[in-house]
């Protein structure tokens, strides 16, 4: 066996027992809001079949996916002769037939084709699992991540949509974020403002450019405008589009008269004020949260009515959430018409957002609540009785294995942040007590076994 | 976008709801024991570089790990020439860098080797994540599975194995397991029957033999023995030990007898009595279900002490869990002399176990709580504060989006296992009241809205 020294696989990462508990903190969180919505969660296979995936991501997507080595003599699919000319690209198909997972979508709507017999619509699921993807790895940027979904399908109402935006609150606020947006907007708005400028030909142009005005600002949008196709005249008239500002009602105002009579933009605003009359009877207290951005856009080809989005103003941070309502999930396995709207949250974003605002709670840390201490094999055996009481009880409790010397044992629970010690020796065992040490005030008490039980309570 | 048939990749599986629900338990329930022994979560990423995993399994394992594709032209690292007679075995660590985990194992030792100088030891960490093994796949045998994991390094104190029976017992005892045992043996008693027999040249030999008692009975190893190289003394003089029966104490005696002043065979006995003794203080019910099993070998070249395996006597099954103890984790990676003792638990295996016994408790299938019903607009608007002041109590509910059918549903309420379905129609809106229906009695109750929080409390 060779002796190397191991590193890890680029763009990918440990999880430390820490770090583990932070993340499973926000997961859980997340997962609680998704249940009490009356999402289920389901799994998919961390690989496909290649031509699952191939094709659905667009051209520099498909080039992200990692493709799976088939295994065994690979190369006897194809001649020497073959392979002597043949590209990699060309190549791929022959010797890989599976593939890492890119997204939870994809992955999804193949889960709905093949199981659309037994599922109850409207099927409201979550999808907590990592995807990985072939980028070049940056600061933020990893190979393999963690996606987090909820999505409903088989039902158009709007209703899902502003519960959503309720799951989106409730989770950052259980979070412990204080100021922070959720961003709305419809494709049909958008379509509806292509339309009015009788450019609907150019709608896609349109909104990759606006959708950059967080970035490159008023100007900059209109210079791209122009670069896409879009007359002067065409820029002046979206002008008030692009300097909108204001609340709800100013912003549907604006709205209203820019679009006049546009049967397609006329419905998008309907729908809009749909989902905000519903967060507002579901919890009034959302929409203060609650903003319409009309340049909003996020992978417009996708989306076909409402277009979530959620950002943060605590830390400067893309944004942590996202999602909007699709009419075609299946289409591509071939059962058309099934419509749906699904959110998702940006985890490890959420991540570095809690660790800047120092939002992780205190017992996050804290996996083991009680170290006894080993002073000798007496103690030792005094102690073990007590240990499984309390882990009886359901506390973390752990007995240091060995006599190593206290100052050894003291360091181990400081490290682990292990916030109580109980110290057995020759007197306590006399006395048949245990004295227990609060590790963060360092005060020292004696209890008798019930005293002690009693103290940590059922947990 | 072509309209495929989508599959599932060969051997792989989507976890629908209620599957989820029920794999979660198994996980939580034994993630829950491995925190209140104070082990805690740690993560690896899903694939590795190739040369951190190659070599660690043997022949037959290395073929068994799915390598990934390199990305972009991978074939630009190799000539034409070289390309038009490479097998695809010296092919493959050209254009593939990467493979996806094979266990749990490697990765650990290349984790602890990485971090060796954060880690505080003795380092207790538990880990479950899916591994992936290009096998072929049959009844009960996946390419894609999860590992249950908990391993102490850094402490050769044999309460460490102890308290893994002790987790074994709890586990089990809490998913509601009767009839089991937990076996255990050492590798040094093998070493000392080797010892005694002067073989100690075949000791890899007699283990593999005497492993299959189980499967071949006794005369079935002796031929076995034979075959492997014993002589036909050798095979008599091992007959005790293979029809070796009763309990820890007559196997013990058994041994003291047959291993005589073996030096290695002693030692293991001794450390079968402490970890049995360690058993007893901790918790004498746990003895009950402890059996010495001389012939239990388990991957013999890995383990260095004490051996363990779990098996239920209540359904035909092989073992559903099974560790021991190793003195070189990660001498593989150039750090040697860690010891360190292990256990897994088979999942896939116990989920089995629990369905066959029907052992899953009711409410694991359950999700959602209640269904507020939908008759109409008005009534929906009725029943959205409600649907979130439950929500607020921590209590899973959902509202039928739309005014659908009753019968509809209903229906919706009763694949979903729903218990409770509110109902609200002109009656109830006029008296201010909710209908309550308990899905499994049929009984229907109204309640105020106040009556109706409390009836469900805070979760």
């Amino acid at each position: 066996m060779a002796k190397l020294k191991p590193t890890l696989a680029k763009g990918t990462r440990d999880f430390s027992p820490i770090v583990m508990e932070k993340r499973n903190y926000i997961f859980n969180t997340i997962k609680t809001v998704f249940k009490k919505y009356g999402y289920s969660e389901i799994q998919t296979p961390s690989f496909e079949n290649l031509d699952t995936l191939t094709g659905k991501y667009g051209e520099e997507g498909d080039q992200l996916i990692f493709k799976i080595l088939n295994s065994g003599d690979y190369l006897s699919k194809i001649s020497k002769d073959q392979l002597s000319t043949i590209s990699s690209k060309a190549l791929t198909p022959i010797i890989s037939e599976k593939a890492l997972r890119y997204d939870l979508t994809v992955p999804f709507a193949r889960y709905v084709v093949m199981h659309q017999n037994e599922i109850t619509y409207p099927f409201k699921r979550y999808q907590i699992q990592p995807v990985w993807r072939a980028d070049r790895p940056q600061r933020g940027r990893y190979r393999e991540f963690y996606q987090c979904d909820a999505d409903v399908v088989g039902s158009d109402s709007l209703l899902n949509e502003a519960e959503f935006i309720a799951i989106y609150f409730e989770v950052l606020q259980k979070l412990g974020l204080k100021d922070f947006n959720i961003k709305i907007n419809n494709r049909k708005v958008l379509a509806g403002i292509a339309d009015v400028l009788d450019r609907s030909d150019l709608l896609i142009e349109m909104t990759v450019a606006i959708d950059k005005l967080d970035k490159i600002g008023v100007n900059g949008v209109k210079k791209e405008l122009i670069e896409r196709g879009f007359t002067d005249n065409n820029v002046e008239k979206l002008s008030p589009i692009l300097e909108s500002s204001g609340d709800i009602d100013d912003q549907l105002n604006l709205l209203k008269s820019f679009l006049g009579e546009s049967v397609i933009g006329k419905k998008g605003i309907e729908e809009i004020e749909e989902v905000i009359s519903y967060v507002g009877v579901l919890d009034s207290q959302i929409l203060e949260k609650l903003q319409l951005d009309i340049t909003l856009a996020r992978g417009l080809n996708y989306y076909t009515g409402t277009i979530l989005e959620v950002k943060t103003n605590e830390v400067v941070m893309g944004s942590i959430g996202g999602g909007g309502r699709y009419d075609d999930l299946t289409g591509m396995f071939g059962l058309a018409g099934l419509t749906g709207v699904g959110i998702s949250f940006g985890a490890d974003r959420i991540y570095d957002v809690l660790e800047e605002l120092n939002l992780f709670p205190e017992d996050t840390e804290e996996g083991t609540k009680i170290l006894i201490s080993n002073f000798d094999s007496a103690a030792e055996r005094y102690a073990l009785p007590i240990l499984q009481r309390l882990r009886a009880q359901g506390i973390a409790v752990e007995i240091y294995p060995t006599a190593a010397k206290l100052k050894k044992q003291m360091s181990y629970a400081h490290t682990k942040n292990i916030p109580f010690v109980i110290l057995v020796g020759e007197e306590e065992m006399q006395k048949g007590v245990y004295t227990l040490k609060d590790m963060k005030s360092g005060d020292q008490q004696q209890f008798t076994e019930s005293e002690l039980l009693k103290y940590f309570g059922e947990q």
